[in-house]
């Protein structure tokens, strides 16, 4: 079953999330305007599944019977899967910005992978489990959320060495039906308008930690849960063009004493496969971050061209800006390069499934994570101050100055004045808003900080066989001098000559 | 006089400006609260110039007579005015994000240059016309926005091609008394809550746009003015827990058939001094802007090293955070050097006032300019991804939620939630809001894009100087084969053997 | 046939070249020492080919017959083939440096390609003497060097407004069996030691440049040509560990009435194909160039982390030094992955051949050219400063010194001092010296400027798609506001509402 | 006594100091072709400062009677002192590349205030000795390196805890007349042509560490000291235009069982002032690298814009060209501005001289060491990729290709290849040689690798007094929310209103 855009939204009214926004207590999430931008990206995901000019990239296999799935709730089994992943990624964050639901695939690719882990490593039934759960979403064209990053209350110290053990999800109690978790989740993007939320452990933990490796899934009305979220986008804006269309929410998400049935249940305990898991999960969605800010990267592209035009100038003749905007494509199209990569050399998993190759996917997240400044000012650089002059909305229907400033402010002739408003506020909602703001820090930080990235970078990377390339150098006696020249062979060093 | 800022708040009072901002009609400018977070930022540079602790940068003498006024309007004689210049900026700005007035200050000292100049060129009185405005600037302790950068239009035309000669401001009539003016200045910053604005020419003139080269001033409710404004910062957003105390507009100021006596005109048709004013405005300009930038740095610094502790982390401990706050002091005092060396070697001018050293002014603008990104990334990377993941103010008040995340969101012990959350709103306030995205743009467009940096940069650097060094290793042949080294000497090459 | 290396150098003694080194005349090409490390360099490229480890990417289809031939003088089909001679180029150069026989590949595509494109649009005989010609090659198993960049004389002028003509190559004369040739080609790679050149123009032709566009195959001794090389690498120097068994020249060609038969004349006339050709043979080989310098990035690597450990450090634990290994890293494989990405997406020609994707083949290089000196730095940055302060070989064999700075200059106690310092040497080879030098510079400029590549970058790029992206977004309404939040509807902008 | 540049080479002569370089055991420094481009340079400072033209940045007053000295033997009193010191070190390496004296004035400053501090602390008549010292040096005009950085052994050990003690000076024996110290000194910077050697330590140092805590003087043929030097430069290369009469060498200095005086010991177990010498050493030293490096990077900009003349190019006509030159200059003048504001704001010891602002100085230092590489990189791209494939110098002397050469390399039609070609290998010899990568290894890890500058940065920075600032605004309400604008007032939060 495959939904449309708006079977998605009204299938949100199944549930009944304790949801607060800005303080407020929402009654329906499918109709609260403050969550719409977001409901509305997700929703394209869905409409993009059922446009057959997208079935090569939005669809693939059920993982356990005939027919096809949401490309975003599906597995991984070989590169091309990870190309057109990354594809559809970016196809979905051309229209919206961030898509978001490919969160949803990311968590459950790694998911599979645990699970078959721990059944090899301690037996079990959490393959068997995961798949069952994993058939639910995709019959249902579920969208799951991801609840990975813990509050970490003092960062310096250990779950189990918290002050407030809630500062990290955790096992509070085990029934024979299932357990109850407790503690708080804090930057979880989407929570209020997804049906699921998968629970992944957000670090590596150690034997003191053994009640902290939880990984589940919960219905996003599951009792004892309160999301506490933002706004999505900004919508309500009249500045945010853009943004009051299509937005994302990250919200806090406390659990208190929820329970969990043991057929979500995916890790409880097995504290030496967290890691694993954690590791696997943010390789997978550091490459699909790829493919969500290049398609980011091209909205602000294609308007700061038009904003070039807008202006009067051209990108031909004036090499400042040309080189401004080749600067632009080199920064977008040079991470999506990694992700490629990362597609082309895969890891495959005993599970069947496969990971982007580690390093080119950290590589690219890591360009992107630090770029997404460049991108601002590059896009900035070529659009001219003017963006953040010009007057907002509100005054295009005053009666007093709306003739005036249509006159005064248009750029080149042939191109009113409102279109060249319309592509400077595009721009200034994309890149000089609160809404810009939120893309920074979570391209900087979601997936794990730069420094993380740089860490598992090293410990991926091939360094011992770059020093054997050297090694081999010096036994075949590239690196060493010649007995032949030297003034008294076999009289100074015993090294160094061959 | 020097006035308080609640003096300055209501001297505001006595002008009747046409301000619209976001399609409202302003009644009074000086309680207009979207206006209120520009009239605290100013207001800060009238109250430190009465705080004896400051009196040292803060003030400087009377252009013409006995007494001391505020440095924002007064003239630059020497390295030291300039030092005291670049510091007193620096210290308004750590305590407003941008002062603004300092504009003031920039525009007086390049016309008191530009009249002596072209008293000198063509005779007149333009250079005593400015020497009385200035005293009564100066007397009265007002405050003087630049209206400079124009419309512009069709970027790629003059302003005599432009279709509409609005687009840039120009005379349109000459009468015994003065002048009438119209067109739209873009980009004017403080306009509505300052008392006079400085109109100078924003680009060279060349003949045909004789009638562009217009320098004057204006009262602020000079008839036939038109100001459309943004809010000042973000007014009225509980979010916004520094830019809704202070903040900056820029406005789009209208003239229309706006008559200026003769004696307050400074330039008018001498189109071949135009470039003068421009480059010697944006010296100044660009200087000061050096010590804006730094102050709103070292909010950042000061704002980041608080959130590293509330993480419960240490600067001294975690490397990879130390090297970040490093590279973001680099960063502020490497461009801030700039500003220093360039006070270090003023140029003098022949009317008595110096400049700052052109190319180290330019080299500190165009790096500020591209930096503040950087500046952005690196707070965010001290901070944490938290800063746009916490609930907003609003959630404070929610008896619901209230205590759960005070007690889940806390992150070292003894620093509470409260102020943990305070601390991560003035650095999303500052580097991921509306208010972070206009500071961007203006601080890469504001005083000219990067490409005229260059281009000024190029223009004023001693090029020929430095072939000079080589050339000179050449002829004493440093640089040449002597001719004992030669195989075929007086055979071969006349030129290369000495 | 496939020869071996030491084939490779015996069929250089049947070709007779005008070859000049330093000044000197060179009698014997294969026996001459200042050309050694060029010949062993490319001589891993036919060893290579008869190692059956390196068979499935050493080895490619013969053009026209079965049976396979080294990849270096093979078409490329399809992406797995750009995979295979990205990931060749790169083993190839882990061992040399720079094996520069991969030139002989690129060129040969492009000359596919052209003739392909010649004959369909002026008809003729083109495309089958090309593949006579390649046939011979890849038959022969023979090296064909590039000859493109011209000398270019004054670079402000075109070819044909040259004060001397000879700043370029071009058509001098024509008799019915051949053209004859006149001028200079100023960087070739490998020439001396390459058994043809094929000579292929610069730049775009105009009409007035007609004589100037051509292409066609020399034997390396053809009556007429000269050639003025560069010692490759650093033979007989101690110090140059690894640039005296390894490296490359790069020569002045002079072609002075040079005959070329008709059948190995591949474009004679038709300026408006040049641009082609120039474009086309810049794709392949930007392509390679990232292959070849990741190659040299991975040398740099191991050493790196070599010289960590002998000087008693280590990676793990010093995290300054791990962070900038992880920039080296991430530098290296940063360009590489666009590599990776500019062979998945290639273009197919209609001559059979696929060129590299432009844009990813161009930022790739583009990287690189600019990152080599990065690479340097961090280079030396995980070395430490002492590789350019040990004492060199001369002083290995000094009996005054020796055991003297064996014993002060160890660093970590299980490390030797004579392989601590061969480390240091070898990094000082490839980083900071002569050879460094060149490579740095080759890098840059080799393949086309940085402007080159940039311009290429924007021609190739589709930035009305990007734009059109937004245009959806605007007709769509996305980007506009909704009529019902209008204070006026139908009574204020007609744009702006929908 | 102010000598010549001759003299200074005959006084050399006074000293027998053991030298070797590339095995050779040197009779006669003054007389080594090897070590000549060092004397020249050194003697560069010697001339200047008899230059009358150059008085006023030369020349300083003696330390202890009327008359004045060469400023590089000379204390720095004030802040005009520093300004003075920079642009003397960057005028004297605009003819030298590195004129390596200004070496002995940081030493002698650090040692004064280290000498000054110890008295103080333990009493003795450390400073009295150094005075006399000083005197003894500025009386004779002398020359003294600075021997500092240990050869350190395995890096992750302390000295004490190293294998070989002698990885470190130290002191191995005190007598009544003197101490004894043993150990290898391993980056000394023109050690052979030096009259004196002033020993350092490299670092802090520990309890244990203590007789590792030596600072003294010894003339440079002490006994027991022996000096392996690499050749200074690239002395006898026909290649090497400007490197083959002016270089500068490193040398590693082993020091077995020489004897010192007590009147030259400054520093002789008092370990914990150790650091306070390191520090205060490497703060004049980065200030000074940043004069002598600016004045490296304007030969670049000289020569740059000479080769873009040869080429027939104009930096006015081409942008690309321009912006990359602007970005050269930028670089330079951007450290550069560092050092001139680390002159403004000096700190005062109580020793009566000055230290260079720390902040700043570790900034400009930490830019130039990491820009000598773009400052390569960016000489290679103004100049184009010529500058490695022109035949070198010993073929200017080929009759059979000289003309031709001529003719055909020839750039711009006014300009000869011999100027053309001395351009490019002025600038190949500069940035593309042996030379250039012992210029960037030394511009790296000179005075402390980038690591130790971070550290020095962070801990002389004023973190607090920025938290201050936002403490403020905390504390005065501006980070507040007013009470007003609560809907509880006083029912929710204690904190965050006002």
């Amino acid at each position: 079953m495959l939904m449309s855009a708006a079977e998605y939204r009204e299938s949100l009214r199944a549930y009944k999330p304790r949801v607060f926004v800005d303080g407020d207590a929402i009654a329906s999430v499918a109709d609260e305007p403050r969550l719409a931008p977001g409901i509305n990206a997700i929703g394209v995901t869905y409409d993009y599944a059922l446009d057959p000019a997208h079935a090569a990239l939005a669809l693939a296999p059920h993982a356990s019977r005939a027919g096809q799935v949401n490309r975003f709730i599906a597995l991984n089994h070989n590169s091309d899967d990870l190309l057109a992943k990354l594809e559809f990624t970016r196809l979905t964050c051309q229209e919206t910005g961030c898509a978001m639901r490919y969160l949803s695939m990311d968590g459950l690719n790694a998911a599979w992978q645990l699970t078959h882990r721990l059944d090899a490593a301690v037996g079990g039934e959490y393959h068997a489990r995961l798949r069952a759960y994993l058939e639910h979403v995709q019959d249902q064209d579920l969208t799951v959320g991801i609840a990975m990053t813990d509050a970490k209350g003092d960062r310096s110290l250990r779950p189990h060495e918290q002050d407030n053990p809630n500062a990290y999800v955790h096992v509070v109690g085990r029934q024979p039906g299932g357990v109850l978790i407790s503690g708080t989740k804090a930057i979880v993007t989407s929570a209020p308008y997804v049906h699921e939320l998968l629970v992944l452990p957000g670090r590596a933990m150690t034997a003191n930690d053994r009640d902290f490796a939880i990984a589940c899934a919960v219905p996003i009305d599951a009792k004892g849960l309160t999301i506490i979220a933002r706004p999505a986008g900004r919508p309500g804006s009249d500045k945010a063009i853009f943004s009051n269309k299509y937005g994302q929410t990250t919200a806090v998400c406390v659990f208190d004493q929820v329970f969990v049935p043991w057929d979500k249940v995916f890790l409880c305990g097995e504290y030496e496969h967290s890691e694993f898991l954690t590791k696997s999960y943010a390789t997978h969605h550091r490459h699909t971050c790829i493919g969500a800010r290049a398609g980011f990267g091209d909205l602000l592209i294609g308007a700061g061209a038009m904003m070039v035009e807008a202006n009067g100038l051209n990108l031909l003749r004036n090499s400042h800006l040309r080189d401004t905007m080749v600067e632009l494509i080199k920064t977008v199209e040079g991470f999506y390069a990694c992700g490629v990569a990362a597609s082309v050399y895969p890891t495959e998993d005993p599970s069947g499934v496969v990971e982007p190759e580690p390093v080119f996917s950290n590589i690219g997240k890591l360009l992107l994570a630090t770029q997404i400044y460049d991108m601002h000012r590059l896009a900035h650089e070529v659009s001219g101050g003017l963006i953040v002059a010009l007057p907002g909305p509100d005054e295009d229907h005053n009666p007093e100055t709306r003739a005036l400033l249509s006159d005064v402010l248009r750029g080149r002739a042939d191109i009113p004045y409102d279109k060249r408003a319309q592509v400077a506020r595009f721009i200034e909602d994309l890149t000089a808003s609160d809404a810009a703001g939120w893309m920074s820090l979570i391209s900087l930080h979601g997936g794990g900080s730069p420094a993380a990235m740089k860490a598992e970078i090293f410990r991926r990377y091939p360094v011992d066989d770059k020093k054997k390339l050297v090694t081999r150098l010096m036994e075949r006696g590239v690196l060493t001098k010649d007995k032949s020249d030297c003034a008294q062979p076999g009289q100074c060093c015993d090294e160094g000559c061959k």
